[in-house]
């Protein structure tokens, strides 16, 4: 069984955003060797999420309205986690609505996806530095 | 290691539906040999979704009745994804709350589930072929 | 490839509670002796989850707020589930929202974790015995 681990960096400038990563993840099913197999990837951090979706703009405006109606940022004293003097609870609740990792096969050395299948780091709690774990096993 | 792969496909009549898909995943674990691994089920959409609950109607009407007021199919020109010509927004977002995909474990060559454990496909944008992804790995 | 299977179980005194299981998976990975790979944590039922968060007291609160908020436990006669002699469909749907499993790295024999992600129980409908499945595969 052959193994492989890779971490990806983020330093998000904003609160908030959806970045795509399915060419870095390629290039670690690449680098990895493995024609069959799973690909874990995951963020580090418990405020933000990796999830599979579409790259379309409109659908993240959507996403993001969705997720600050039903968890909003502010008032921030809403939250009792916030008492600790973070500001960020709403974000480790929009990551667990989100999701924290996605799990995808590897067929023939490639992402076994659909047509429109995209992979995304979710940060919700940015302006800090993230990593992101691929983690792949396999033949 | 073993690695096996099998595709299911739908067409569901209907916008919206829960299909019972465990004994197709049980057939895929009995073809592929594997006694102990892994089984990744996911859908090859961004609009639906493959997750474990009960197999239960009133249930699935309760699903139902959660998601739809959670994120409401009309009116479609609430979301900036359907300004593309789409009308599925919905759908996307609601994939998201009940997650992509299902990993579950292989023991003794059968799916190692608890009594009321099944597996579903939940199509929220139907009335289209859709492909199920069954990718195992394993000895 | 070798792979190791172990279960865990609570009887959770209350309805609902968020238990760190964190040391129990650690535990679960040295016994496997598997240094590279994966292991799967997920509940043998429907009505619970397992999930990656902080462990924060504050934030269990407001976690516990925000699903009692979005799917509230009573009155049940508002959920079709219940019709069946049940009073916890709010539960499944919970379950639904926080996530089913978690897959996780193993990198050199240890959880390849970032600081501050802890492993959870999360329990929402206790008062009655509940497993957790830890399944490892690896090398």
């Amino acid at each position: 069984m052959k193994s492989f681990r890779k971490e990806l960096t983020f330093e998000i400038p904003t609160r908030r955003a959806f970045i795509n990563i399915t060419d870095e993840v390629l290039e670690a099913i690449s680098e990895s060797g493995v024609q069959e197999g799973l690909v874990l990837v995951n963020p580090m951090h418990i405020s933000s999420s990796v999830f599979i979706n579409d790259d379309e703009r409109g659908l993240h405006h959507d996403f993001e309205v969705f997720l600050e109606k039903l968890v909003p940022h502010a008032p921030i004293d809403q939250y009792r986690h916030n008492d600790t003097g973070e500001d960020n609870a709403d974000a480790h609740i929009k990551r667990q609505v989100m999701g924290r990792e996605v799990v995808c096969a590897i067929t023939k050395g490639k992402l076994d996806f659909g047509t429109w299948e995209q992979i995304f780091y979710g940060e919700f709690d940015g302006k800090r530095k993230k990593r992101v774990l691929i983690k792949i096993i396999g033949s």
